[in-house]
């Protein structure tokens, strides 16, 4: 039998979490919470260090996303894809700034090759990264992939703005966290 | 409200294939199938000119893909994304070579720049390319985003061997309809 479809899910303990009525009115909250997201994944055994979150420009959640790669066993469940996904799926929009608000990711690491070209499609006006690439490499063991040379000039070319090292420090903590205590690379 | 789950489907005509019952034992015949999904994808009216097909060394299928970005509303859900979930949902292996049987990606055009990362994350050992960026570009209007400059030599490197120009023709010819029928771009 060949599969059809496919499910993916967040975990549960993101429900209680109640984050739809909260706001995030600056980039400081909304790097606080990608990074709140990844530490939680990891204390609660539910993934790796990584942890995404998208926002309105109001400051209104708009979709989450924590690393599902092995509980999923799905190598495209990253932070950033369930946050896309997951976004997309909320709001019934493949572009999901399409409507005129402008539309923020935070993640609290560098995307990787994937999640770097899923960003381009995926309606984003402005991108937070955390760690940087070669921390989450450092740090935890991760392969990130090759990226073009200028991978920020080719975001800001499509219209998308890049702020590195928000709070690098706290989100390189997850990380050094998770690799040293032996948590599964992949 | 958040959502945390997203559910994606292929369309029910893959079913009336029967693929399972098929086998496909050269790289001729794993791109005819990857461009006949593409073709039919078009004719069916179930998404973008983009079919991939993922086999393993006998040329058994293990997971297929056609685009359903706007069925879905779903940026992610590019032909080699949703043959990657399907396939990892399918054998519970987030590396689709991880128990040594070498696999094969066949997709009717070059990866974007999100399915280029996915295709390192994914366990493959073979990627096999229909038509070229440029030709998805031209014929169809499609943007494929930016890719390292040597992207070919980022997945040799990574034991990732790749084949440009399998039935480039024939690829063309559904992205020329697609493109010349006023499909939808994204």
């Amino acid at each position: 039998m060949i599969y059809l479809q496919v499910h993916l899910t967040l975990p549960s303990w993101l429900e209680d979490m109640q984050l739809h009525a909260r706001n995030y009115p600056d980039d400081s909250a909304r790097m606080a919470l990608a990074i709140e997201l990844a530490r939680r994944n990891v204390d609660m055994q539910t993934g790796g260090p990584f942890g995404a979150a998208l926002f309105d420009e109001s400051g209104r959640v708009l979709g989450i996303g924590v690393n599902r790669v092995v509980s999923m066993n799905c190598s495209v469940a990253h932070a950033e894809m369930m946050a896309f996904m997951t976004a997309q799926a909320r709001t019934q929009q493949l572009r999901l700034n399409e409507t005129g608000t402008r539309v923020t990711l935070a993640t609290s690491a560098q995307p990787c090759s994937m999640c770097y070209g899923a960003s381009i499609w995926a309606g984003i006006d402005r991108l937070l990264v955390g760690a940087r690439a070669s921390d989450v490499e450092s740090l935890a063991g991760f392969d990130e992939g090759p990226l073009p040379t200028d991978w920020i000039g080719a975001l800001q070319q499509r219209g998308i703005e890049v702020q590195l090292d928000l709070q690098r420090e706290a989100a390189c903590a997850v990380l050094r966290e998770y690799g040293s205590g032996g948590g599964k690379r992949y």
